[in-house]
């Protein structure tokens, strides 16, 4: 039997990598076609039970401070805010795409935990607006932990948002 | 000899997603080159001879308007298209330049066609307008059928935006 | 063994460009990672020592004009101009982020290097334009060297943009 230390390097190559990185790759395509339908009843989905979430500002993440425009611990917070945005009913005249390019894996934990991060771009359209708009441009920083099926869930995201729009109460997940 | 709900099950796995998946994707980036490049006599041999293409609005295609500014069923139509936008020569003056992300493959039916979609970006560049400008925004809805040598085509390509800038009068190919 | 024309016909198959451009992605994500963190010290290691690298207009590009907003012959060049970029301390009150997508590699010679390209946007945010703004797009078209240990170095990169705001007196690296 491998022992701990050839499981590590076992795991952590470059193709082990790559893997990942494709399984990332599709992840985060199934989870903005959620987001961007605007049925945000199956966003807690693609978050384990224990998941931290939070959108915060690159200045409040490079200062390490603890906040953000959202900061939810665990899944259960994150379906109350799923539904508080549903029934502010935002998702009428509003239309929201999220971009996600340059998706890269730095690690692979002994656990299988896969550390990921990506840029995005969430550009909305208004009835008013209708030539749409940048609203938030910025990077996840994210840990994907396998699943017992070989699917992931998010067990943890950070949006780092270098720019952002905020004429709204409340903010959009991206 | 595999029956028929074998073949099935062997092509619909995760791994042969994501074969098609790598796939969609080269045929994606080869096919927004053309249009980049601003030549579009090589447009339409992306498309099956009976292919369906279709630009619509995100409102019309959620209350099923089979309408659309743009609407070509068949290559013949799409080549007329071709020919038309060259005929007035838009691409003088206007660079344009397409973005796409968040490819995803939903399914692949038994005779191979695969069932793809992405989001996607057009930025327009004009004389006067040197800065740039998103000019649409919106997603894929693709069907693509494998040929014998290998390689895709598009048998169907519906692009919804949820957002367009119309001030001309020929809609750009995206 | 293999002469060299079955080592090119080996080399530049369907699979190895596939392989390639799995590589050359990982690459451009690392890449303009170094770059949106605005610590462009690590940004010359990503060129060989006789690295070409340059930044011009489409116009420029398509009429074979050799000139650049940026131009560097060497890594030394590129050293010098991430030196010069960092002493001018752009990056205090100013975020970039770099999005690419639809990369494609179009080749791979005798010699192993890879013929890439991909569509780029650069986006930036200032403390006085919180909202963001599209800076600079266009496509990259690379030359990848493959180094001893597998990994890639950018032999050359000529970013031809399609569109640029330069309110700067130096222009920002892609």
């Amino acid at each position: 039997m491998a022992n701990v230390f050839e499981a590590v390097s076992e795991r952590d190559t470059l193709a082990a990598r790559r893997a990942a990185r494709l399984a990332v790759s599709e992840f985060n395509a199934a989870y903005c076609a959620v987001l961007d339908d605007g049925d945000l009843k199956d966003w807690p989905r693609f978050f384990t039970e224990d998941a931290f979430y939070n959108i915060t500002s690159r200045e409040n993440f490079d200062d390490d401070r603890p906040v953000g425009l959202v900061y939810c611990e665990g899944r259960g917070m994150i379906s109350d805010r799923a539904l508080a945005i549903s029934e502010t009913s935002m998702f009428g005249p509003r239309y929201l795409r999220h971009y996600i390019t340059n998706e890269r894996v730095t690690g692979i934990e002994e656990d299988g935990t896969v550390l990921a991060g990506c840029n995005y771009q969430l550009i909305e359209t208004l009835s008013e607006l209708p030539e749409g708009r940048l609203h938030q441009a910025g990077r996840m920083i994210d840990r994907f932990r396998p699943q017992e099926d070989g699917s992931l869930l998010l067990a943890s995201r950070i949006a780092v948002y270098d720019t952002l729009l905020v004429p709204n109460a409340l903010v959009l997940p991206v």
